[in-house]
């Protein structure tokens, strides 16, 4: 059953170790099957070098387990109500690394800074909300995922391909678990550039808007041209 | 004699350069075996690269080398009073990781910041008083332990897995070498986040109780339902 | 066709990966031959790993393609540009390497510190002012080698191998590529050691201007003695 | 010709880009015989990936060089003046390491702040004055060594082995070459934990003067116990 997207989200997870994003078990992928709706997952607490294909989990979007001996990452529904809200979407990676997650902490959005930044993200990366008392003690992983989407009322999630939650670390995604990783590794590098560039020039503010939009639509859009398949 | 703990002992040592943990020789661990009250630990001064099951040293919980060639190590009694005062921990580790040194070196205890350091730690990872001039010219070691205790008065070691040593560097125990070694590696990178935390948000204080009750007990105790062998 | 030249750009760009200057394809590094005027580059958005001597693509300094299945990198144009710019150089890199990037973002230009500086870099590394809206919607790229070259109006491209690009990233050239990569090595190395010692001693000035000329004129020019190439 | 001290002095240099001290040929090792008062010292600008045991120059304490087809190092002069001041020696490293450069560049001595640096470092790491000018344009590396030992005129460079020299660089020393590296690898180490811990507590002052006497004593003269090798 989604052997290929089983293969890929396995592959997927292993990239997170590969680039220094993850300690221990801090981190999940997982894939969408538009067609049937299923979602394949990492197990939870399992470590990355003892991971197999036939770990993976399969889930409906409702957070049934179709198939797989292991529980799901406990983080399944938050990936779910992304799903549900993010049609566009194909995967998905949540990982503590360590830049990212200070900006967490600090409750802070990642303002645009840079070609860097905005080569992937058209503009701020934003930062959830406090979650209530209520969302803590309730449905936590599923109210965390509603945070975010709340978040994004704003925001296309197609051009700005991760969050903050506050107090808690990012989350990521992609048009498949490959490219959400990758953008999980652009917002590790983009938050520790951002750092070191507010410790320089405490007061700056964003990029300048014409050459946020030459880079994002360099690289993005109908009219990319970086790559060997850009258009232009 | 404790075949299996110098087993364990010894790959928990192994484990601090894998993690980057140590230069040098810069850390120990050790391991009691509860049932006869012997303690097992790394000699003083050997480089883990040469290090061998037959080179741990078995002590009693008074400090007597009962096995082995060489003199265990120096931070031996500093151990040993800990493993008297809480009886529940298993293994024990010392290294002058670099992070978490640098707030020993402040006198500053780590304040939760955020989930990741919740999911290990419930609270504040506190730091030590000063040592007054007769415990250092007097048993200094065994008087680190004492000061270590004396700040775990109001603290349950189960659930702050770790301390900070004033002018020192860290000690992490937990349930057996290894998890003490997890541990470890788990402050080190709170303490990376934290700091970094800090610049971006200089006057934050700790996270939201509520939030901190539900990562640490998600994890911990008997409604834990992270991993695979979670009962919720 | 060039195939020494694109033997020694390939090796170039494969010292990006090597050396931590590039994230996933940030990078490219091109080289010149002077006798006919043609440029050998990396193809745009081909990953280090799978790149090839055969990938490299060769243009004029007009930017016609004259071999290679592959479309040259998006920052051609300014590569281009300054090749006819500073006739003395036979390199170029370009990169996204964390330090120098910080420093580019913050729009300032990094003085000269210290002797680690002084060895490569004759003064102030200098960062380019902000582009117009006209320049970043006409050929950007090539404008982009324009405001580096205004930059260097009273600098000698021979003595100051590197530039900050504001709110982008850095470039750097030398004599042939791998001269180039080196001097973005040193680059990014320099602005780590830069930034610490402004965190250290926020109000340094530059350094001495006798010991800059010493430790410059020391490896560089005829009364150079470093190495087992000097002539004093 | 003193071939087991071109082997130490080999592997001594070899050590630097093992522990991360060096970029590119940015270090040299020697070692000296007090039998013969000969000094063997890297060549200058050998790469350390292609360095042999053969390579090594041997120079008496005027800098004639005895034996060796290259060029010794350019800072030759700065060792041979350190080893006819400090008569204790056998081993001297020079190295460009980013935090203890950082401390160089600002002009400031790193304060004793914790156990990591008391062990190691009996008090203050002094950084030298500045140069004059005349110093610098007359015979630098010798002067350089001079300003060094002048700096070391209240010190025991057998209880402080190792120095900033202001602008530039650390140099260390210890026993023997491979003594010296471990020293200027706890230097790197010290550096940025004190930087850090700067950055936690800013006014802090220096340890305790018991607890730095108790760690450095710990480890050295006759009543050190740490180690398989101590006496107490």
């Amino acid at each position: 059953m989604l052997e290929d997207l089983k293969q890929a989200v396995l592959e997927a997870n292993l990239e997170l170790p590969k680039y220094g994003l993850v300690t221990f078990t801090w981190g999940n992928v997982s894939g969408i099957d538009r067609a049937s709706g299923l979602v394949v997952i990492k197990p939870s607490g399992v470590p990355y070098e003892s991971l197999k294909r036939d770990d993976m989990v399969v889930v409906d979007l409702e957070g049934n387990v179709l198939e797989g001996k292991l529980k799901p990452s406990s983080d399944t529904p938050t990936h779910l109500v992304l799903y549900k809200a993010f049609g566009t979407i194909g995967g998905i990676v949540h990982t503590h690394s360590p830049w990212a997650t200070s900006w967490a902490q600090a409750g802070r959005a990642i303002p645009a800074l840079g070609t860097t930044h905005a080569d992937y993200y058209y503009g701020t990366i934003p930062c959830t909300r406090d979650m209530t008392e209520d969302e803590i003690k309730g449905a936590y992983e599923l109210e965390t995922g509603n945070v975010i989407t709340e978040t994004f009322r704003n925001y296309d999630p197609a051009m700005v391909p991760g969050v903050l939650v506050k107090g808690h670390a990012p989350f990521n995604w992609g048009k498949d678990p490959h490219d959400a990783v990758h953008n999980a590794v652009v917002l590790e590098e983009v938050a520790k550039i951002a750092f070191h560039t507010l410790q320089l020039q405490p007061g700056i503010g964003s990029m300048d808007q014409v050459l946020l939009d030459k880079h994002f639509l360099r690289k993005h859009g109908k009219n990319a041209y970086y790559g060997q398949t850009g258009n232009a």
